[in-house]
């Protein structure tokens, strides 16, 4: 099937579209070309201010911005967080200058031309950074990293589908928003697109428009250094509708007429391809040199002569600009407005409906949200694998909190996230060969294998607006490495999410070294504004969800077993839990202090036994799941839980690598080396993790600070498992 | 263009093979019958013995293997290192008793029955673990982690494509082997696995032919719950062949035909699409259930009573099973002997390449290499920047190193790796619009903005054969989050490689937080067997690059900076930048360790400076390139250099997380949150990274430990940044 054609000034568009929706009036014409040359003329001048940026790209999508800005798009640039404004998501972010000038154009208060001009300034109140960032007036997403920004889309046009579903009656469409996504070449490329390019063409997201700046530039030079497909076919392969624009950097009545119809379109997601110049007016258009470079003051000027401008002058909006778009505020405001009565005739003729949705507007839980989590004496008192747990705790919070939306990357049987009645996240139309089928109220997703799509996808998802939905995503821990750059956009956006990921530590076992994680709990309890939790029980796992759902503004993990471990009902607290760190079992006159971390606990607690039965040592045990929350207690709490400067040596006993915990201990008993394929049971005794050969190194310890006093042990940690290596 | 179909018993398949490949007869089908038999009720017994295990697809693709192991592939058994073999790889990695049972049936000699039956089993000799490792004899690359193995594949055969430019000569084809990847469906949906299979068809690696055991099977149900895509037209679109076989469960004879069609395409790679059904004889047969667990003692007997054979017994292979693979062997000792005798007269012939060829066989460097990285009185001694030093070091050694494939993900102006006549890996024939071509004997590789697959592709170059290639990757270290399961996977496998992470730190600048990385290097500094270097200057830049390439079995990161930084010729060494740390300015008395680490070496410096002059304090310097290289010295050298146990704090200077440096340090000035868009230097500055702030903070500490000894500071690392977080 060809994809639609737009030619030149869009004559031959083969599409209906709805003539009111069609604002564009040929007389435009005439300011179309004055805006586009002073507007490229702009972002010239914003880079060579402080000789950087990304021009390019930004110049040659002009037009593009004006037929979304001006004649598109549904927003409210009085109102940035109008509910059911259209979305737009800057996958290309270094083209921020595109988005920064129209924001300011189209009269976002907090874009004012002083704003504007700090862009790659040093100025630290500057709200046009390198990359578009959420915290901004006027930004849905942080965008940078490439290939996430359509991922984030994906999860904003999911989010639409979700409550229109849910809350859309007849005559009150109260969300029917669409999100526009901007992707250059690059995200044509990166694994996280494709991954969610194929789910949005499974998911049939018609309200998914995706417009390429396809300038066929890339930083290295032409993209057919690296890429030589037939886009538009495999576009159209994984389900999505496909129209050509040939001239995108000046057919603004061909992109009208082709966004247009992309958000009619009835059954698919839409890409529009657009040719585009970069740098288009300077003497290196069409060049990878155009991308991620000022242009020189030379070339400034002559970019200005090329478009009319004078070259003498810098930053020249003229008035007639400006008018261009003066009287987007206004329809802003009637759009918001008409919305507010909708809103108000549906509270009365769905009153229940209307509650439920302002709570969903306001980022609200259902207000007793801790007492639907088991208490202690009904959680398992005998052993259970902690990702069984993590379904006794989920899954009625995800049956009676509407925010939730729980997916796996294809691993249902595993971990445990199916709730009682849940409806998949689906097409409606929709029929498997399995015969599991949903709607698009469905809040139970199957990401495929596809976990940084996941990962980025949810991103979308919470970024919609704050607390509408809460992202419960699922996977082996392992496999968290691939979802990392889209865990990591969470936590830099302060956007709340909660990674469940089972499979932790060696005890995994069979599967082998592949997927067994050995440093990647370093990154995550290094990373920023994030909570990598490790529960040691039932109990604990209560204490882990209570944290995560507490944490508004920071997304969770929670690291669970594959494995059955032993539950301690005696010892384990979920507030414990949930203070990062607390003693669980205390001594008077302990020799030493070990630190028991989630699956691994159980080697503290017999160690313990051990140590006082055939050294005559006597052991504390503290309980640490989780690193950053322990870091926010206070001081005094902190000493009381380690015992600092007391003559008792802090050992850690973990199965993983031992880098972070030298802060909190003097000694670890952790991994060396990559793991190895043995039953979970059989590679932890491969690995010295077995009381019998830990307390022995223990009682080492004990003994030679009995000897040389506690001193002795600053400056050099200890790693005491004698295993060093899997080979 | 409709893919070519093969329908049952290949009877309508559209293609010419050449007959002499084909030694399939028709009076096989009676033995093949009963092999498959055997060898499904095998993988059902294997599975059962320890209740655990993936027996639906091994069984699913036994026809397949069939096809392979005795019809089509190019390999010896007695000699699994023969160097112009065939590489096969399953990138459905779960599935490994397919490859261990053919492995065992063709004769390779490690693979016992004995060793078979070791599968999930606590031995800890096993050749069998739960997914395939290189280690093993017939195991080209390690797989589990989905999508990497298609990702392996084209880097095998691009090794192939390179080598064969390099060496081949008329009539002499010495490397001329294919490449064979099995994937399920999941490696369809993994982004790694999409941008691998863009860069195939890109290179039109025609000796690339991707098997898909399509049995519309994962986890969750059948596929269609995320995946509706038109799989045959998109890789297509992606420049690939495709070739339909319906009967995948029994029709090996078109399923050779297929093969061997694959293997003679001319132009593409080819993509064999294969309808199976999982589990095939089970009663869960065809459904999600089959993929990943046993099936029980009852339904093994009804296998086995589907497929003919004895409910009662177990790990049964009749002698004619055996007979039917005798001919390998033999066949394996031929191919290898008549490539013996090439070599030999290609010696005569072309004695000059004949010798390098064999250095690359046996994996020798050129011999000085050393004498090619420049001496520190030709390295820069005014600011550079990092990223520029290893240009000056590494593109030498690339010049000359044949064995060195160099590569970056698209940001070829700004990693600085391409060195004077650098060819381009390309298809010959390509004309890029840019001008820049190539061809397949090229090291240099655009990528693409495609991190995943740049490193999952470079592992399969690497593993090709030790030390034939080593592959050299680039990019922002960010974007080496998106690597990161590609470079474990390198670090798991031993295959050597180097990581050229540029733009590391906040010095990164004014692209901002998506791009200034905080808790990255806390991952690979934790992951084992992993090199992460962090040089300072140009002279440490060099060290960084002998540490890389002196470890052979071990991938190496060197992060640079992108902004200027000192050099320091007079205090920095390349010798001490092998050994990890060192001491870069000695004292006699010295108050205080500074441990300055890459570009943030200058707050050290300046820092040591200001304590000297405003507070009267004598700091020490300790530059800490590398953790891991550290860790390797002997504990004297060590003590030495951080000075244990003297009464001297020791304070670690860097823009990142922490985690990790409480090992070496009592206190860090360092990050706790994300960067923010600045320029370089008033990033730093914002945060903190300001000699006027670090030094009071330090002399504090000083102070208390003048006033309450160093004992005070044990057990509480202290965080001397003022400076909390970005907002």
């Amino acid at each position: 099937m060809a994809p639609i054609a737009v030619t030149p000034n869009g004559t031959s568009l083969r599409m209906q579209v709805s003539k009111d929706l069609n604002r564009y009036k040929n007389k435009d014409q005439n300011t179309i070309d004055l805006v586009l040359n002073q507007f490229r003329c702009l972002i010239a001048d914003l880079c060579q201010q402080f000789n950087g940026g990304h021009p390019g790209s930004a110049m040659g999508m002009a037009a593009i911005g004006v037929a979304l800005w001006k004649y598109v798009m549904k927003y409210s640039p009085n109102n940035p967080n109008y509910f059911n404004r259209d979305r737009f998501v800057l996958s290309n972010g270094h083209t921020c200058l595109f988005q920064y000038s129209f924001l300011h154009l189209t009269g976002y208060k907090a874009m004012t031309f002083d704003q504007l001009k700090s862009y790659h300034s040093a100025r630290q109140d500057s709200f046009c950074p390198g990359h578009p960032e959420i915290e901004h007036e006027g930004i849905e997403v942080t965008t940078g990293p490439l290939g996430q920004g359509i991922a984030n889309a994906v999860g904003l046009a999911m989010a639409t589908k979700n409550l229109a579903a849910t809350y859309n009656k007849p005559s009150y469409n109260l969300v029917n928003n669409t999100t526009w996504c901007m992707i250059g070449d690059a995200c044509l490329q990166e694994g996280v697109a494709l991954e969610a390019i194929q789910l949005a063409g499974h998911w049939k997201l018609n309200n998914l428009v995706v417009i390429y700046d396809n300038n066929q530039i890339t930083c290295d030079g032409s993209v057919d250094l690296c890429s030589t497909e037939d886009v538009n076919t495999k576009m159209q392969a994984c389900g999505w509708e496909v129209i050509d624009v040939q001239d995108g950097c000046y057919d603004v009545k061909g992109l009208v007429l082709a966004l247009l119809r992309a958000k009619s379109s009835t059954e698919k997601p839409t890409f529009i391809n657009v040719r585009t110049i970069i740098g288009i007016g300077s003497k290196v258009a069409g060049d990878a040199k155009a991308h991620g470079a000022a242009y020189g003051d030379e070339d400034v000027r002559s970019i200005k002569q090329a478009f009319g401008m004078n070259p003498d002058e810098h930053f020249v909006l003229h008035d007639e600009v400006y008018s261009f778009f003066e009287d987007l505020k206004e329809r802003g405001d009637a759009l918001e407005s008409q919305w507010k009565q909708m809103l108000d005739s549906y509270a009365n003729e769905h009153p229940e409906l209307h509650e439920e949705f302002m709570k969903r507007v306001h980022g609200e839980f259902t207000k007793d949200w801790k007492s639907i989590i088991p208490s202690k004496d009904v959680l398992p008192s005998s052993p259970t694998a902690t990702r069984k747990s993590a379904g006794l705790v989920c899954n009625p919070l995800a049956e009676q909190l509407k925010n939730m939306m729980v997916g796996t990357a294809d691993l249902s049987p595993s971990v445990n996230m199916i709730w009682k009645d849940k409806v998949d996240f689906q097409h409606p139309e929709l029929k498997t060969e399995c015969g599991i089928n949903g709607d698009y109220s469905g809040r139970y997703i199957h990401w495929g294998i596809r976990e940084h799509a996941m990962a980025a996808i949810s991103n979308g998802l919470a970024a919609f607006n704050k607390g509408t939905f809460l992202p419960v995503t699922s996977s082996f821990f392992m496999f968290y490495i691939y979802a990392a750059p889209g865990v990591r956009m969470g936590a830099l956006q302060n956007l709340q999410a909660i990674h469940i990921a089972t499979h932790d530590s060696i005890g995994t076992g069979e599967d082998g070294p592949t997927h067994q994680p050995i440093a990647l709990a370093a990154l995550y309890r290094a990373m920023p504004n994030f909570l990598y939790i490790r529960p040691c029980d039932s109990e604990e796992v209560a204490g882990a969800f209570i944290s995560a759902l507490d944490a508004k503004d920071t997304p969770s993990m929670i690291s669970l077993s594959r494995q059955t471990v032993e539950q301690y009902p005696r010892y384990s607290s979920r507030d414990g839990a949930q203070r990062g760190a607390y003693v669980f079992i205390e001594e008077d006159r302990a020799d030493v202090t070990l630190i028991g971390v989630g699956a691994e606990m159980c080697f503290a607690v017999k160690t313990r036994d051990v140590l006082r039965e055939n050294f005559g040592i006597t052991a504390r045990i503290v309980s640490f799941p989780c690193q950053r929350l322990f870091e926010k207690q206070p001081v005094e709490y902190k000493r009381r839980v380690l015992q600092y400067r007391s003559n008792m040596p802090r050992v850690v006993i973990e199965a993983y690598a031992v880098n972070g915990w030298e802060r909190y201990a003097d000694a670890g008993f952790s991994m060396a080396s990559f793991g190895k394929s043995l039953p979970g049971k059989d590679a932890y005794k491969f690995f010295g993790f077995d009381e019998k050969v830990i307390a022995p190194e223990v009682a080492r310890l004990v003994e030679d600070v009995r000897r040389d006093g506690i001193e002795s042990l600053r400056g050099e940690f200890r790693d005491l498992n004698p295993v060093k290596s899997a080979h």
